[in-house]
């Protein structure tokens, strides 16, 4: 196995599973914009899944679901908490702004892209609920797995859920990769959401083995009211429903999803074990899903990708950092290659 | 044959050869958000049947793709004119206006769905440019083929982009069903767009054999500045790129698209062929591409019901009025079923 | 008497008695942003004025009033129903739609300047209400007096409010000229307002005498929510507002605003009179307020233009049609030097 | 002299000679919109005052034109680098993200209230210009004097006006308190201003003297195409516009803002020297303008608010923090008494 793409879960492909469903679902006449049967049976999957009355709306980018999700929790002059590192406020180009119509995303700083407990409650501890010269605390958003690779314990998520309920925020979480924090975590779907006190879930499935879905789950139901109707303006609304429904359904049926993050997990911890032993080689965060932040030496790096192996320079992590991640499809083999490359390259540094 | 869903094109499913091209694009890793080398492949395509060198992105939905371009076209505090019946006025629930940050849609009328030259004259007479309590003339949008079923002449539209050109508006239209006018015109792509002025288009492909995939098309090059930008945060940026690549190279590859429309298109000749010759059944337009609006009898409405046909009783057109869309996938069978039943109905009634 | 400004009631300078306000006020430390004696007796005095417990909020401008109100009371993919002339669709450069985040001013046509009744109907009858894909109706905006200087009365607005409540949508008046309606009506402000069923009121001073300050009321309390904050974030909120707060007390103080309209109104009708014996004059609505739209030959609107007469020139309402507008401080002595003017040059031609 | 209101400069009410320009102003009628005689005279005298051919635009408070100037400097996909501590970033409610339609503002620390140049290189190297992915560097925003009642020299902002230019973005000074700023640096206000490579200015009035009016000030002309336009669709276009013309026009008459500034500093400089004598009292930043942040031993604060002194708890710095602030009107022997106040509860304690 010669070099392998390791800049992004989203740089893989799709699941043959979830591929053969497309095609399934190609064929003849059906009511178009939700009102089909796979829609339906999807939604129920998602309520059996999470085992409670929920609301589920698809959609097909990750931006999408945070965007719409916030701005249904959040007014035009609110605010939204969230870490700096979040991909809400890092990485979508101001689309929560957008979709809130100007709403304010504040930034709480904490140790392994998590959010802390303690900043969010000196934040609220400003007392600025009601006074008209501050946005308005609104909402919190988590991400699950963090940006950095790391996992929230459920109890993490409901500490933070009781300071939101007192104060009157909702709670928010990004689950571009919350298959691959949930085997982590070893716990049903429920207990990662509404038990620990989580009102609107990105359910992602893109980036672990769909071509381009995800749902917005509301387990809050008074949240839901202008949903459709923002989805609909956002251009989110998808005439041939059915093409998202059938994604949602194959990576539902036999746990393919949980599968998936299962085998990208598995990947990341037998990445970080072979790199973990070579000399120079350090770690910014514990590895607890299916990304690295690995420093690793110039000469490393450079071998690396002479042998045709991609993945990104992380900036936020400094100079020699890099970002590795794996995804449902990363071959074994890779993995061994690439800890043989890296050291090979760092003996002969 | 019983029963067929004439309710929309989007009530259709995929062509096989679309859904091939997912299959085939679903393996190994390429780098996402549209540098792989499929988007590149069908950048090209498109400027090789446009003959020019536009500028092209995609994205997944018509909502998406007309708002984008209106967005790059238009101030927050412009006006767009349009027909009322325009899909950007009266079915997207006001994705323009928010993804334009509020600017104003100004309806012309005009008969059989087509927005009247005279009309936008008289509007711009109005000499409101430059004067700061008006909203600001800044672009026009165009439906072809209309939302009647009709068919602009590409005369029509070098004589509306003459005026806007003399006003400095941009010209957009809104090609959702682009390829159903094309071949009902039988002239070439670039002499229904820039040729005859037009500075973007909104270039379907969904409503015509696609899953989900529009390409917003920019002839004139000071447009694009932001709309990397734009696009992004309304979370209409794929990171796997190459599925909406994959499914409009192969509705571009061996003219698909073309034999899809003239299908369709042939369809609803015959359809309203067979139509007229009913007694008690009349047509609000003439039917210049894949859609009927027909007036037809209660018994002869409710009759066809009962046996399975399915379509959308049209308001706008009066109490008796129904649209009915042919797709691609149209069966001739279904044709001749449905023109049996309704001379049956109406002969029994 | 030798000319006079008859462009609008804004082109008049401010009454003595609220510049003297003004001076009274200037003095001393107060708390600021409406922590001020003055703006509580204010809204006292509204409640007195409107005899009901409303509440209000202090602005500067009428579009500001108008846009914070509707704002209020749509959603960003909400529809406001209006008349084509009214103001905040026509001369306020889409400030509704920017204000409520892209929100969709839906026109319904109506003689002398009026929203009629059954237009409105029909449009709801439509049944868009919970249909994704449409802009949500969710109020009307009536302007009183109209935009063509005409009035509703209570009935009228009673009639449309009783549809209002019917479809949950919100009432709005646009009373910039509220006060030339009411001395027209005879009734109290309660009875031309929220027992008719107005739910929210831009109630303006300024174009009757005031410097610049209007009044946003509302008489329904569930819409007051957000609207310090909406204020707040459009730079609405005036530290000093002890300003604003004292030009509306010494506006409602002995009547001034009553009398200063009563005069205004009163210097229409004579003028009105005195035009409508001159031959080759015609008036195209009936004069009940401070505006008339009057047709005079181009010989006539010259020679008044070369005796110093100022007006606009009124394109809507045809080649030969101006506007006139007496103000607060409209000097008898200028309506009969604009009469006789008239005369004179109807007579030469 | 018993108590005195040092809550906030705008507390204060407005000099004489404003209110005396109003009341000469009030009367007989003038063009609206700023066509009149005195809109055009402080356009003039701005230019003459600033030394060079400025755009300027009155609006009324501080939060409009600080909004009103970045949505002219900022798409709605950018991002404006600001002190965290900034009256766009705390204290306007989101105003910033509203007027640009979702723009985001980036804060960057710094000490004693203004902005680091390095902590800007740093932001800028990231090098995220052009990637779609995250909000586009657009602009900067100096608050002067700063929210810690500090001053920028002349060669700082020309410093950071520098790397503005050389990655493109626009430089905004929020000058609230420009006059007080520039009272204490002795220089013209060309060499704080477009000399020193501002684009914008939010030239404040109403802190200093006036009732309600600031000008943008525009210094580089490509800025300015919209802004008429965003200024009316935000109900920021004042009818009567010769009352905000009369305000500035008395303000720059015989250096009133510059006496009005120099009585302010002078009357906080008088109270630091006189609370820096007392013993426990101390300051968290120098006090270079007419706001002083000073910690005062809870015995004091509450002796002071017992004899009748106003200020506010200034939670940013902490439990013991007060902020005073002086204004053109503050009586020397409010000074006096407050420093005798404070002497005797700090010997009390």
């Amino acid at each position: 196995m010669t070099g392998w793409n390791f800049c992004s879960d989203n740089a893989a492909g799709a699941s043959p599973e979830i591929l053969e469903a497309l095609t399934r679902a190609g064929g003849g006449s059906v009511m178009p914009y939700g009102a089909d049967p796979l829609t339906a049976k999807v939604e129920q999957r998602l309520r059996d899944v999470f085992e409670t009355d929920l609301t589920a709306y698809l959609v097909a980018t990750g931006t999408a679901a945070n965007s719409l999700a916030l701005s249904s929790m959040c007014p035009p002059y609110g605010a939204v908490y969230c870490h700096p590192e979040s991909h809400i406020n890092l990485d979508e180009c101001g689309a929560p702004e957008f979709y809130t119509g100007g709403a304010k995303l504040v930034t709480l700083d904490g140790a392994d892209g998590k959010l802390q407990l303690a900043a969010l409650e000196q934040a609220l501890a400003a007392g600025w609920a009601g006074v008209e010269h501050h946005s308005q605390p609104a909402a919190v958003s988590l991400t699950q797995a963090s940006e950095a690779g790391t996992v929230y314990q459920p109890g993490d998520i409901a500490a933070i859920s009781e300071i939101c309920r007192a104060h009157g925020l909702g709670l928010h979480v990004d689950g571009a990769r919350f298959a691959n924090a949930l085997v982590t975590l070893g716990c049903t779907p429920a207990a990662a959401s509404w038990r620990a006190g989580v009102d609107a879930l990105s359910f992602g499935a893109t980036k672990n083995g769909a071509l381009a879905v995800e749902a917005v789950i509301f387990f809050r139901p008074g949240l839901t009211d202008g949903f459709r109707f923002r989805r609909k303006r956002a251009g989110h609304l998808f005439s041939k429903m059915r093409f998202l429904s059938a994604q949602l359904d194959a990576y539902l049926e036999g746990d393919l999803w949980l599968n998936n993050a299962r085998h990208s997990n598995a990947m990341a911890t037998r990445l970080a074990d072979g790199l973990s032993q070579i000399d120079g080689v350090s770690f910014l965060h514990k590895v607890e899903a299916n990304e690295l932040f690995v420093n690793l030496p110039a000469a490393v790096r450079e071998g690396l990708e002479a042998d045709g192996y991609k993945f990104y320079a992380w900036a936020v992590g400094g100079p020699d950092c890099v970002r590795l991640v794996t995804a449902f499809d990363t071959d074994a083999e890779a993995i061994n290659g690439f800890i043989d490359s890296a050291r090979r390259h760092a003996a002969a540094a």
